[in-house]
């Protein structure tokens, strides 16, 4: 292996400079290249890229975002994009590719790899977690304490005014980022898009607090549960209780990663280096049980998460 | 004086609760004793309250919102109502009343003082900053730095996606946070209610900076200024840029206070003890060219506050 | 089970709190009552208690330190003292005791279940993360992040005036706290106490930096090294670089914890009334391998956790 | 005026970035030139420059340190280096210099003034707010945030431990850094070299609270205070209360700057360039009372400014 290519696509998580840093280093240490493309797969597609040292990633261990920059490139999946994505590898010489990003970006690396003889090997990184076969994704341990960060401050508005809030976190189509969110800050009711919701049981749960004299509450919902704007109305008309809204908005996504967050990114990028000079290619770097593993990567494109029904069954012990 | 009675009313702020300790410390040391009404206004009115003393307010400082909590009492104008507030402050011998808020709760005040014996002195607390006569209220400087926090974060994903966002904050009808904030993370533009959305002006500012090579971008937009997605459309559709819309939420308002926030808390509750131990009721404490002073409660209640056009100035400079 | 006490001892650590709120929570949720004892042992041996409700530990899973105060109680060896402790726990009905703390804590409760019928679990919390048979105890993620947030303030200073800056981090006697951190702050050289500190290999280090034009950098040590400032000193002499001291202090222990911290005390704490109800005594709650399990708690207390030799590598490697 | 030249000097403060910023802006905006020089009065001494240009000042308002470099150039006194430096900027056509940082590097500038033809205008930067006419400098309201942030961390353990907390904070000779950190964490005593270190008095207030039952405690003491760790064992002897030590260190230094000292070097910058357009050069830009205006720079370099004993006595005030 002479040169690694490495992209960064799809959504921005806090974490991606940091696994950037890594391979890159790590890679030089072994005396291979980087190359870094712009744009994630629109600067395969069209050849912008950089070569990247040691010295030039220096300084971005701490950053949020991604140095690389990132896009979503629909025209991806058209055949002669690939193709010249392709082409455009193997003229710079570019014998393994790490992905860094979600499941959509190693879908697009699955197409790629069946035109490009370069090796792909994935790094998730999305704050939403659903890749499947990882415990757990790089920016998502940032974006759980940016959400925590924020609705402790909430907190203290829902007190004072004796109020309850209901939160919307991101996470996508999936919960995620809503059950850690909600068990750590202690949430009342956290509602996911896994779980029909039951507004019933919601109803119920804040008569009852209000009946108990806790009329302060936090409500943690997930984007993917839908309008959280008509469910907050649908509460305060059965329970006759003030509701506020706050949508956690983009701010999730970015920030200076947190400790976590950068080691993962470092063990993530070790173990993709690795991958790829033993010619283990069409592969995902994952975290299973604690342990740096890797899988297939149409396996990690196909599956489908579970979320653990413990978390949930645990958060709704702790808010009574 | 005797006693002196404590409320906080409307929205909380940051730096409420350091207000709060510093009165009840500095009337405690002129052996002054302390009474906190519960809820704001509603405490006045159904005269639930506690005897506060220097241990009750010690560790406090640091807390964000306010442990005598707050309300925003709609029934507080009616006769009645006034005078049954009236009569229980007489009845607990509350020969002095500081009210930590904002202009509505100087309104509340001002209404009282017709009906009671009790000397009125006002703090101003909102992080709205919009009470006229202060430079800065209590809590503005918090809602200025969490507010900049985020939007350091959301930058990340701006420049990373190379996207244009539009973030609004808090401030009621009032543009003062957002000209601040907006200075402050180096807004492109800043949108506020004082102002008239010139949309021709920010869609050439936008179509300008893409020109010269910076499509990444932060639009500060002020609540004030009517429907923030709306805007968003209008700018997508008349500059071709993609443009993300983040409402910072509650988190504004809640937080530990910066060190700003506490130091104001504790300036402005020296002097509201010192009016009323000097006899001037019907005042409020401000902050005028760096110095604390007081001007009359009405004029506080009356009078509008300007925004300040060479800090909307300077910030178009410095956006290039 | 009728009963289960609490006791948090040794150095406080972020997360203690969310730990005796989930053991509370989840023990009242299976009729179980709970008494916190004050103080640490001391609180045991003095008879110092009260009584703890799902209400009594609200609002506390954000605070830093623990509400039940903690201390390093050095009688509690003595026979005569054990004995006190098992008849206060056997008059008050405690049947099963939760020991929130580090070895020392584990080692005094090994001690008094000899003399004791009540069941001892032992939750581990502790900023050094130096319990044997767990991967991570409660509050080694705040402390870590607490660093790395500290040293990137650091590393402006250090890159702004292009010097070495040498910072100590706790960990007691271990390097555990130094690794992580070292490794996430990009750190060009990492010294723990597990690892003889090799002055040259330092010193070679520094000076290659400085000739590859590398003139800014951090060096992480473990308070464990020995004297920090006479290391600092002798890289001075040996390099010719000018070495700035910086000795991170109290502020690593207390603060609010991370989402990591409180979501292991929420876990742990699970654990832990379920061994109790199993009648599993004299056991430690652990997370082995990313999932919660238990130990004995002699091993706990016998036992030397190793540093990962693969961390330090891959710090070296990152440091390039 | 066609060419500005900025050099930032001495100890780095937060907001320097911002300060190089909105100079450079401001003065593009009136088509004048901009050169950074680095490393202090080093780069101006050995002509090592850049050119400022409004794009590559972007995306550093929020980043501390500084990107010019700085450094303490003690050479720079000497008759020969001076005219070395005058003849630099002459011979680059820099009509005016603009020297961000504290008194030191001021002195050094007027210095200068009297062999070159360029205006020297200062615009105070240190975190130790010790320059004289201007009651805050660039920095300041940052590093007594990052105070605060720590000792309200501290203060967790200091509470859960009951124990006593003597915090260094930095401040050169100088106390200002003390006081306001004291009086917003709520010390019990603040430690300052303006006044003599009253042990007895010290000692009479640790017995008094630990005779109220109010066993935690926080001492701030500014640097300039003397070895603090003597200051700590006197208390512990004198009191016989346990007294635990942390030196806040150069994390103080560092750190993305707050909004209020990202506004102040947006003002001050404006001013600056405002003077060099006027011709006022010998000039240092500060705060008076609120309002941003300018001083003589001999005047800045001379005078002592005072502490505000006001604060000292409301401090002692609410610390009861």
């Amino acid at each position: 292996m002479k040169t690694i290519g490495i992209v960064t696509s799809g959504g921005d998580a806090p974490g991606m400079n940091a696994a950037i840093r890594a391979v890159t280093r790590i890679a030089n240490s072994r005396n291979i290249g980087v190359i870094g493309f712009e744009k994630g797969w629109e600067g395969v597609l069209t050849n912008k890229h950089r070569h990247l040292t040691a010295r030039s990633v220096g300084g971005i261990i701490q950053l949020g975002g991604t140095i690389l920059h990132t896009s979503r490139s629909l025209d991806f999946k058209k055949d002669d994009c690939l193709q010249q994505a392709a082409d455009n590898l193997n003229t710079l010489g570019v014998e393994g590719l790490v992905v860094i990003g979600g499941d959509g970006s190693f879908r697009a690396a699955l197409d790629l790899s069946k035109k490009s003889k370069a090796l792909m090997v994935g790094i998730p990184a999305t704050i939403d977690n659903d890749v499947y076969g990882t415990d757990e994704t790089i920016g998502f341990d940032t974006a759980v304490n940016t959400a925590v960060a924020e609705i402790d401050k909430i907190r203290d508005t829902a007190i004072s005014h004796e109020r309850i809030f209901i939160v919307e976190v991101m996470g996508r189509k999936r919960g995620f980022l809503a059950v850690t969110v909600g068990l750590t800050i202690g949430a009342e009711v956290i509602l996911v898009p896994e779980d029909k919701c039951k507004m019933d049981h919601v109803v119920s749960i804040v008569k009852e607090n209000a009946r108990k004299g806790k009329k302060a509450g936090i409500i943690v919902a997930a984007e993917g549960c839908g309008n959280v704007s008509e469910i907050a109305k649908e509460i305060e008309e059965k329970t006759g209780s003030e509701v506020r809204l706050s949508i956690l908005g983009y701010a999730q996504r970015g920030g200076s990663p947190t400790a976590r967050s950068r080691l993962l990114a470092s063990l993530f990028a070790e173990k993709a280096v690795d991958l790829l000079c033993q010619g283990k290619g069409n592969t995902v770097v994952v975290l299973q049980n604690g342990v740096v593993a890797y899988t297939e990567l149409e396996t990690a494109c196909c599956g489908t998460k579970p979320l653990d029904p413990n978390l949930m069954k645990l958060a709704e012990t702790l808010a009574t």
